[in-house]
């Protein structure tokens, strides 16, 4: 049976976790994933490599845990729950602000860099590139799902909708604007995704 | 004055150049952008590096030029002309079979392989990703530009829709898909993605 931790080990984990993320984030922003190691971290965070090792069994899910702890504190910094998407009943205003709070997230370096280097890899390496989608990507994709799904349920998008598929028309051009820079990135721009994809470009 | 070239030293040049171009899409996808050289292009193909310097000042104008020629014959293998969407008079039609064969190229492991050791490159280099962009990516994206154009001056598109966001309601889903691996990719999909952008996810 695990001894309970004294408060005082419990504030050391969460210090050394906190350190051992800024470093694994670091790093991979720094050097690529490949060249990434949890001897690396492990020197960068202050800690031996065995305190990495007792938490992660891999360099990959230090830095899918780092990522997803990222992603929690830019949702709370922007005054939103993780794991949710507004609904207020107003499908355009809800995925207007989830969009801005999506670009704020992606224009910031603390984010960008370090994202950057995961996601380079998941391109060319299958495995790294289907774990950073199943813990990572899908997850915060299927919030999309179920505000379409509610919306469906009020008649504000049509019945005959795959929600999974409609949420890429939104979600896929700032994706690869940012991924591949092919263009700018802006509220402007995240507002007119929406309003294309809610109405269509076609004449009503 | 440049000499004309003999008719068999032009047959030669056309030979190099597509041995040239196969090394190095081979190589490229291989042991990925950093670690594809001249010289190891070179070796592979052939011939000595200085005919490639000859031609092209830099590994990455080999690759570019080498995934344009791959593209051009894609689109002669599927009875289409490179540099053109059809335009019928359907857009939904046209842009169904473009986007139809899109796919076939995706999932072409001759394509697929280098293409990614590049677009990987992309995402963490900012200069290589900017080439990548404007030699590559972006001229085909202006061939959707064209025809939705054209669509809006028939009227079969808002008048004040952008043609350059528009066009990244069906083509960025596409290529996250891809890229990231967040889904499969069919001509069911890439049919669905045209009628949820051109009418719209709401009801009408």
């Amino acid at each position: 049976m695990a001894e309970k931790p004294t408060p005082d080990a419990t504030r050391r984990s969460a210090r050394s976790r906190r350190a051992i993320f800024d470093a694994a984030l670091a790093l991979v922003g720094e050097v690529g994933y490949p060249r990434t190691t949890i001897e690396g971290i492990a020197a960068r965070a202050g800690v031996g490599k065995q305190t990495i090792y007792r938490w992660w069994p891999s360099k990959a899910d230090v830095l899918l845990e780092a990522f997803m702890d990222l992603g929690e504190q830019a949702a709370r910094a922007a005054g939103q729950e993780p794991y949710e998407i507004p609904d207020t009943g107003d499908l355009a205003a809800d995925l207007r602000l989830v969009l801005r709070a999506t670009v704020d997230e992606l224009i910031n370096p603390a984010f960008e860099v370090p994202a950057r280097a995961l996601a380079a890899e998941g391109v060319v390496n299958d495995q790294i590139g289907a774990e950073f989608v199943a813990k990572l990507l899908e997850p915060q994709l299927q919030l999309y799902v179920k505000r379409l799904r509610s919306a469906q349920d009020r008649g504000d998008v049509r019945a005959d909708v795959d929600p999974r598929i409609a949420l890429e028309l939104f979600v896929s051009p700032l994706a690869q604007r940012w991924l591949q820079r092919t263009g700018p990135i802006s509220y402007d721009y995240t507002d007119t995704l929406v309003d294309y994809a809610l109405h269509g470009i076609a004449p009503r």
